[in-house]
């Protein structure tokens, strides 16, 4: 189908996430993801049922469940599975979300306390297994076995990219190979595996499934990478905490390779060499300022962009559309954002 | 079928699991239980993989794995879905184990080091993650969405059972149905849920399933109580570890419950009370020894036998055979085991 250009999202580059839910008239389909995660968390037991609840509410953009539902709508959209394929992606998300703060012992998470934090270690362990068991009802009521195969993997890699280590910054290609290897797992996989399960639950064809999950690994690329980005040179007000995390907790992520490939002192050389162990905190801010100032940054976004062409690209195998103009939109939303 | 006498495994009270494979020839079934476990590990990251192998390998009794294949062929055996349920239940076992270890802080289970012990805290968090992940593989492979439904509800209320407290010993009432309830999802859902998913691979009747349920709740309920009740009184060089662990992480079981009703000395119910801030090991000691010659390890060895008795009567939903057989001399060993 081909369709109207009067009634066509692009160019979206200048408006935001819930602009595109208005012009797409998704409110309630989304609405319908947050009442049923709601639903589902129905334990009696109030350290496992508050801690869900309190994850589930904090909600934040929800980006994953309308890629899912948009995605669904390219094709022939069935409302239960479509909602089911969306909570249960958002559940996933929630539950790696629950672990990863327990991992780096983060105190805030979207403004609001962590679970480990506001309840205590075992509840945010025990939490994030809930949310992560939830997801499988969510999965069973789509009631398509595909569903299970494709999210199900993404279970798995994110895991990989969890614990994985970007231990090193050179020689590049290895150090680039760590760190697409970290984040394909820890993040893009969810949107590439969640795209081709919404994919299968509206009859999408086997290089439509194909293709969204191109669209989906090339975003979720984009979409950490800018992440890294903003770690480095977000403005604290607005990204709501200050730069240089990933660096205090001595995580290497895409600006510090480029920035390390371009050349560096002596003294950046030795910091880097003990990233890990040794490195004092006057050093990490050193290194935090000149890689801020160097042209990792660029070379960085300059990636992310590659990604979101990447994204784009893969949507033509789908005729022009509005939902498809949102599906663009939104790629490059993801690239331009500042938070 | 009415099974031929001659054929009859009965009576089983004086054999051991292992026997009981050998006798109804099932080897080769679980043999490819453990080989498509160890397929499914096929992570590129070593201290991802490395735990999960030797988290399965370790292994057990695999009593879960034998029950869903023995279940299965009841009914009309498919061996693939079948080694696939059984699989995917040791998997959701190992990765609770995993995780339940990390919240004990546990440093050996089966005489092998636990996976934070030989590795590092976050390789026990991910690890069970990873493992709980390869269970959705697994589920998949089954073909069939109600064995999600089945299993998925079993990781939802294993994760009630794990968080929820035993805080009270009285009024006896409500410390009973605390501590079924804990029971029921920490160990006894996984045999209900599982045995209903090898019914439904299987293609039993909606009333054999729920049979089945009965019986993996009734067996699981003993399973547990007996573990709490060689908890007090089973001999360390058998079972592999002190007595009075769970005591002394000050844990309330079945065994403490029911001395605690057959009546205290004041300093018992002091103790009692401060069982969770500030009793001293030296008072815990002092539990410990009044438990182990209360009427409370006969009371609860009796609900147990209970339990068991509910098992087996669940299994009259199937007409007699060998493999009926086999399920009732299960119950009884899981009742009379010493380990």
């Amino acid at each position: 189908m081909n369709s109207n250009p009067n009634t066509s999202v692009a160019p979206l580059r200048t408006v935001d996430i819930s602009e595109i839910i208005t012009r797409l008239d998704v409110h309630s389909e989304m609405a319908q993801v947050e009442d049923y995660m709601q639903s589902l968390v129905a334990s009696p037991v109030m350290v496992i049922s508050e801690p869900a609840r309190h994850v589930i509410s904090a909600g934040g953009k929800r980006l994953r469940a309308l890629l899912v539902l948009l995605a669904a709508k390219l094709n022939y959209y069935d409302p239960p599975s479509s909602v089911a394929v969306a909570s249960a992606v958002e559940l996933i998300h929630a539950a790696t979300l629950v672990h990863d703060d327990l991992i780096d012992q983060s105190p805030r998470r979207r403004g609001l306390a962590t679970v480990h934090s506001k309840w205590f270690r075992d509840a945010a362990l025990v939490g994030g297994d809930y949310l992560f068991a939830l997801s499988a009802t969510a999965i069973a009521r789509s009631g398509n076995i595909r569903v299970l195969e494709h999210l199900g993997r993404a279970a798995v890699r994110i895991c990989e990219g969890e614990i994985s280590l970007v231990s090193h910054v050179s020689p590049i290609d290895q150090a680039l190979e760590a760190y697409f290897f970290k984040i394909a797992g820890k993040t893009a996989v969810l949107f590439e595996e969640g795209l081709q399960a919404a994919g299968v639950v509206s009859g999408a064809s086997e290089s439509e499934i194909e293709a969204l999950g191109r669209y989906g690994h090339n975003l979720g690329m984009a979409f950490q990478i800018t992440d890294d980005v903003l770690d480095y040179v977000g403005d604290p007000a607005i990204i709501g905490k200050p730069v240089g995390g990933d660096l205090r907790r001595r995580q290497i992520t895409l600006p510090l390779i480029y920035a390390a490939a371009d050349g560096m002192s002596p003294a950046m050389r030795a910091t880097i060499n003990r990233i890990d162990d040794g490195a004092t905190p006057v050093e990490i801010e050193q290194l935090l300022a000149w890689v801020q100032s160097s042209m990792g940054i660029e070379r960085s976004r300059q990636e992310a962009r590659h990604f979101c062409q990447s994204a784009c690209d893969a949507l033509r195998a789908f005729p022009r559309s509005p939902i498809r103009d949102a599906l663009e939109g939104i790629a490059w939303l993801v690239l331009d954002r500042n938070k």
